[in-house]
């Protein structure tokens, strides 16, 4: 059992663990910290948390855990403002969807924490954003990574690993390079393409008519373009380096297909369309 | 109400196209023709159709209406085999996904019958294809968008709108150029981005392992990735000037993002990012 559990960024992904281990009988008490005091309110009105505090420096004295819920340019600066009030044996963890740079700011931070610091990943990223979104099964079926340190305790990766399995998910374990490389593929690189595709139609004088006709197709592909700016903006610099490899291989196999369809190519275009198409409908999605 | 409706290609499109006029009791018998018997026999167990014709030439036989519902690429020869046979006063319309190039083999296939080609495209595809996708409710809601002719009366051009809004569809008319403009944009562009990603994953060695990690975001990114590798092939050559236009366009773009993230520019990217967001969040998509 968690005695005192502190939030720090009350977002869906930070709301849904309260409401998923509190569901799970797995915690007593669970303090929220955040920038939007607004946001802060309606996790108390929603019973997200029980109690709001002040500072994240103020909130972890007594924790046992503590979950950094915020956007990955956000984590330096409070992991630095934590470090010195952290009791002893409290747990750290966080949800950051880059792992590199946060180990790296961990490591900056932590001194003597720094063993009791897993960090992770969990696969559940929304369109939608603050704590109204939070909901106790988000992380049903869903899969958390968590990219273990060499300072970490067998003890403290599994704790970490069981309260996520408390909340429903499946948890694997990778480097944090793996991690970054896997997620700039399959997740980050996705989000650039949506965005760029909206903002190009976006800044056209025409724009209205274009939306106008957009379908099904254009829905789904934008769906992810909706996502929080800054969140985005944060993950993109956080993992640049991974990024703009997997820019470029896009933009190579865009650059491909732009040659085949300049040339007439149909034999060309129809063997990636097909190989596209049989992967994709292959492809077992993980639950959502 | 129509005593002959020929179905050229009962997959989707042509199948739900029968099954809401049926519905809605606009139609007395309807004739399939297609290439795969399989599929023909599918539709018939189905009722989307009441009978099989062995070949299109001797189907239209009779007809006062045809839907030609093929991949754009067959419309040529179809249309020059039932040109000899088209009864007088049959309409003709089609479900194409772009029109300037089914205008121009309408043109030069049709002669005297030209006039009552009128030309259409519902804005319902789906990633799913063949008749068992096919229901007669896909087009309520939906956008139907003809590209009339100089050439066609209005009777024919308010019949044919007629049927589609019988359909449930709400219809719009605009000339080949815009319509192909607008959808090498909001669909076709699309449709060749997420191939390419998912065929830029599926050529690496590692590509079970970016697969089993990808989420919600990828899904939908990608679903339309799993579209009919022959009918995009088509649609990507017939609609090549305004998607090579597209493709430039995006590829810029995403240049524009790669310089920004390489560069640091933490201002411009998030400048982005917000506006695609703000226009995402904003955009009613039509009902699917």
């Amino acid at each position: 059992m968690i005695e005192r559990l502190v939030i720090i960024g009350v977002g869906l992904i930070g709301g849904s663990f309260a409401l998923a281990l509190r569901q799970a009988g797995q915690v007593r008490h669970i303090v929220g910290v955040g920038r939007s005091s607004a946001n802060l309110r309606e996790a108390l009105k929603l019973g997200v948390i029980d109690a709001v505090a002040d500072s994240a420096g103020a909130a972890v004295g007594g924790a046992d855990l503590v979950l950094l819920a915020l956007p990955v340019g956000s984590m330096p600066g409070v992991l630095r403002e934590i470090a010195p009030h952290l009791p002893e044996g409290c747990l750290i963890t966080d949800a950051g969807s880059t792992k590199q740079d946060v180990v790296a700011a961990a490591r900056a931070a932590l001194d003597g924490a720094l063993g009791r610091f897993v960090p992770g990943h969990p696969i559940a990223g929304a369109e939608h954003s603050g704590v109204t979104a939070a909901r106790a099964d988000l992380y049903q079926g869903r899969q958390v990574v968590l990219t273990p340190l060499a300072e970490n305790t067998p003890a403290a990766i599994e704790r970490v690993a069981a309260l996520w399995r408390a909340c429903g998910a499946e948890v694997a374990q990778m480097s944090p390079e793996t991690h970054d490389r896997i997620f700039a593929a399959v997740s980050h690189l996705p989000h650039l393409a949506a965005f760029a595709l909206v903002d190009d139609l976006a800044g056209r004088s025409e724009a209205d008519t274009y939306f106008r006709y957009a379908g099904g197709g254009f829905r789904d592909f934008t769906r992810i373009a909706a996502s929080h700016p800054e969140m985005w903006r944060d993950i993109a610099l956080a993992n640049r380096e991974a990024l703009l490899a997997e820019l470029d291989a896009y933009i190579a196999e865009l650059e491909l297909i732009r040659g085949l369809l300049a040339r007439g190519d149909a034999a060309g275009l129809e063997a990636i369309f097909q190989r596209a198409s049989q992967v994709r409908k292959d492809w077992k999605p993980n639950p959502s």
